[in-house]
């Protein structure tokens, strides 16, 4: 199948990357709202098309996946282009998901095209598995541990306060946390006992670090209900050691089966890149999007409504025989 | 919804407690090839019927959850019972699924019903993970580990040996393995290599224990391949430590999304009781079978064909304001 990239960031790199590992998909453009000749992909011979021009290209694209921001760009982008195309996006604002899906879910019907939103990890696996687990063990709670990773969000936040030259911001999961929840003791954990923030951070030349330091540590919301640990370093540092966008997780339900009985059920990743595994669940999803459109379906989707056989290039025969 | 549990041994009274934890469930009857009278239940007010009338019920029930063995039970009972129930089991061998699926498929579409075959979690929870992590890792391993957990099936071959009163096998993944593993190494592993078989075995007087154990450990398919050790102990310590069916295990797939940048997705279960989890499993795919067959649809299904939003008791919204 014909996939098209609209947007070529990080996610959008990380799916040009994720589709050469597909042996049933072929990269046939990226889309982009900038010039088109200041954009250098990794493949060779791919075209790289101005975004207003996509409609020029409407019969040739199975599934367009839209690599944007989910502050401004995907909640007018992927209902505008779920019109044309089928689409896919990692929308992750949790908040405003079910507005988001009643938008692309009425320009996708109108459009007879399938919209898949929200994929991802989390949104995305980290979900489905909160879904399973629940519906598994309904009597139990569930709890979603995020780290060790970079938040990008964190990252940026620390980059506005006056001094700062560079940052990078980890999420840490507290291990006495997550042990407690795998041993089944069901524990009640506030925010500050779950999670750590390490921040990394390079001041500008004279900048007062100490201003700097409680200035991250106090930030309400992003960073005063966590225990915080400030380091600054040089900028060579920050490029050798810090470059990379690792992240990962676990989704813990533990539960009763009966009384006394427990279950505990987890799910963990561990991603060198962020951006490359959340591509890479883009692209399985693209697959099932183009699967559903190809069966006459439209509207849109997400990964809770989408059958787990839609997922894989095997047929449904060898997933039985194999895979089962 | 109203469920019908067909078989009344550790499976069926797992449903029987499951049942419990779900609000929107309610346990119609019981169904046995027993003298109903000899059947007691948990619950009470319940009827137990003999299997040959339940078909004098066949308005009355949603679904019938099918807990019979795999061996000779299910493969003739569930395509049978789908003619004229929507049903579901937990068949587990693994080479017979697309036969056994093919007959059920036959028999539910002529009756219009819809079957749900091999849930549980191996095959089963396992199985849709291996799924979706070689879908969005397709350049990666899979490994399987279960335990450290009872085998009921070694535990039974164990019991056939000339000497022998009672027995327990424990299947125990090799933690150097497991680890090897989750570090993303992709190891090649031998059966030896990842797993341990551990024996408690109750000797009848005056049997030879040196033949029991050389016996156990040379025995073919089941203990010659692995690491088996053998401990003899007394009927009461049997009793008093080894009465509980306790298992779990692990499906890791790691896997490259670039050149040298690796994802590891683990999916683990600890469970105190293996039947009662499974119960758990047939409970919210037999809340799936039955919204299926309330939509029209009829046919044989697996865990990979039905997507996860039906296993939820919360309406659609719901999982989308607050779970994904």
């Amino acid at each position: 199948m014909k996939i098209a990239i609209t947007g070529y960031g990080n996610l959008g790199r990380g799916v040009e990357r994720a589709i050469r590992k597909c042996e049933d998909m072929e990269l046939f453009a990226v889309f982009t709202r900038r010039s088109p000749e200041t954009v250098t992909l990794e493949t060779p011979d791919v075209p790289v098309y101005s975004l207003s021009d996509a409609l020029k290209y409407k019969n040739e694209i199975d599934v367009m996946i839209i690599c944007g921001g989910s502050a401004t760009d995907l909640p007018v982008m992927t209902p505008d282009l779920a019109k044309s195309f089928n689409v896919i996006d990692s929308f992750d604002t949790h908040a405003a998901i079910s507005s988001h899906f009643a938008n692309c879910d009425k320009t996708a019907r109108e459009g007879k095209k399938v919209a898949v939103i929200s994929v991802g990890w989390d949104p995305g696996m980290f979900s489905v598995n909160r879904l399973y687990s629940s519906a598994v063990l309904p009597d139990g709670n569930d709890y979603t541990f995020w780290g060790r990773g970079v938040s990008q969000g964190h990252s940026d936040a620390i980059r506005r306060i006056e001094g700062v030259a560079d940052a990078r911001q980890y999420t840490v999961p507290v291990e006495a946390a997550v042990e407690a929840v795998r041993s089944g003791s069901n524990p009640e954990l506030t925010t500050r006992q779950k999670h750590l923030r390490e921040c990394y951070v390079v001041a500008k030349e004279g900048a007062d670090l100490s201003k700097i330091e409680n200035e991250i540590k106090t930030m309400p919301n992003y960073f005063a209900d966590y225990d915080t640990t400030v380091t600054f370093i040089s900028a060579d540092e920050m490029k050798e050691k810090h470059s990379a966008l690792p992240h990962g997780g676990s989704v813990i339900r533990s539960g009763e089966t009966s009384d006394g009985v427990k279950s505990t059920i987890e799910y963990k990743l561990k991603l060198d890149s962020n951006p490359e595994f959340t591509a890479s669940v883009l692209c399985a999803f693209a697959r099932a999007a183009y699967r559903l459109s190809s069966k006459g379906e439209s509207g849109c989707y997400t990964i809770f409504d989408i059958a787990p056989s839609l997922l894989s290039p095997l047929p449904h025969d060898e997933l039985l025989a194999h895979m089962l």
